[in-house]
């Protein structure tokens, strides 16, 4: 199995066609998917538009959805929730399709919807996402950071290292880096890997969250390793649900 | 000092306007030129245009002009050098002017040539370099890799961490990181520190050079840090002196 990394979706080749590929949004989407869908939510739908959010969302019935989504790390107006993932509590999400937008991640599945085996990832359920990957056996998995407005984020640089030590430490024969950007971010995750919560605190992004205040849970619940068995996997277009 | 790094020219903001900007291209372009100025050339002068190469040089005495340049590792029809490091000895470089066009370190040095103070780094001058953006105390130093077609590079990657470590260690107070990619590049030079051929050997570029054969020079020579005292400095639009 061939393994690459972009640092953002648009510099995946146009012409790739891997047969797996892994989104994640650290701070905070895909956190915030696993946990939801953890926590009994039906399914997360997620949007690049919020226009076409709300017209999907306004087909739903009223007590069976919440619209979460925030843009520049603030809620929007008229949802029920941003992209805390200390706020899909099962009270909140059970039984609930979750119709999602935000900044950067939403874009980055909308970006390799096409792709046979859609999931994303987190650091909460890398071992599940791993596990998954191995079980399926792609030829070639791509994983899509989000990054932030266009650039390189450090904190899916560091889940992306995770999940690629991970595949290449249960796999060692018959997985290997593809790209550059893999081999960096293995490196990453080798550097940070005893205190994960610390870079994403150094992250630029974490910095941001830091100076909006009182995102301490969010870090905690971002950084804890290995904590959901959940596996967010795209069943249509769009639609994610625990698979 | 604020430090920021960009993985490719492409990537820098067209508004950000650094006082200082460093260019890397590990394999080969800069430490090529770095080992040339040491050897005695009079100068470097870079072109990202090969027609705009072959016009400048024609105006230069035959006897104290030099062409170096490659596309995709392989050495130019009409040109004296190729891009290695090891083939600018002081026999062949002394007292000449080097008219020199690269698949992408040159391109990266175009990109650039606008901000006041600009050097250019690989790991054997590292220190130096250093040292001398210390010394001319910018508020904002820009390390530019030149990638490859593009795209990241490993090996870019690890000089500007090293560099950028090197910077934050003999400046702790005054200096600090200005985005995610310094940060990511510094994780990278510390895991890889001890055996830095090993890195440049893993990255894509590296493979190609192993695949085209009989680079192990090249490999040593550009992994060999802090050897040269050489700090090359742009001193005119797309010249570079010993400075």
């Amino acid at each position: 199995m061939q393994i690459s990394y972009f640092h953002v979706p648009a510099e995946m080749p146009q012409d790739l066609r891997p047969d797996a590929a892994v989104v994640i949004d650290v701070l905070r989407a895909t956190t915030t998917i696993a946990r939801a869908l953890h926590n009994g939510a039906e399914a997360v739908q997620a949007f690049a538009s919020l226009e076409d959010l709300r017209a999907a969302a306004a087909e739903w019935p009223a007590d069976a959805r919440l619209l979460l989504g925030e843009r520049g790390g603030q809620m929007l107006e008229g949802f029920d929730l941003g992209n805390s993932p200390v706020a899909v509590t099962p009270e909140q999400v059970a039984g609930k399709r979750l119709f999602m937008s935000t900044t950067n991640g939403t874009r980055a599945l909308d970006r390799v919807r096409e792709v046979p085996l859609l999931l994303t990832a987190a650091l909460p359920n890398r071992e599940a996402v791993a596990q998954r990957v191995l079980a399926k056996q792609p030829s070639h998995v791509a994983i899509v950071g989000s990054g932030w407005e266009g650039a390189y984020s450090l904190e899916d640089s560091l889940a992306a290292g995770a999940l690629g030590h991970r595949l290449l430490e249960l796999d060692p024969t018959g997985s290997s880096a593809a790209n550059d950007e893999l081999t960096a971010a293995v490196s990453l995750w080798r550097q940070w890997q005893s205190d994960p919560e610390a870079c994403l605190r150094t992250a630029t992004h974490g910095q941001r969250l830091i100076r909006l205040g009182d995102h301490d849970a969010d870090f905690r619940c971002c950084a804890g390793l290995d904590q959901l068995g959940v596996v967010p996997t795209q069943v249509e277009p769009g639609v994610l649900r625990a698979a």
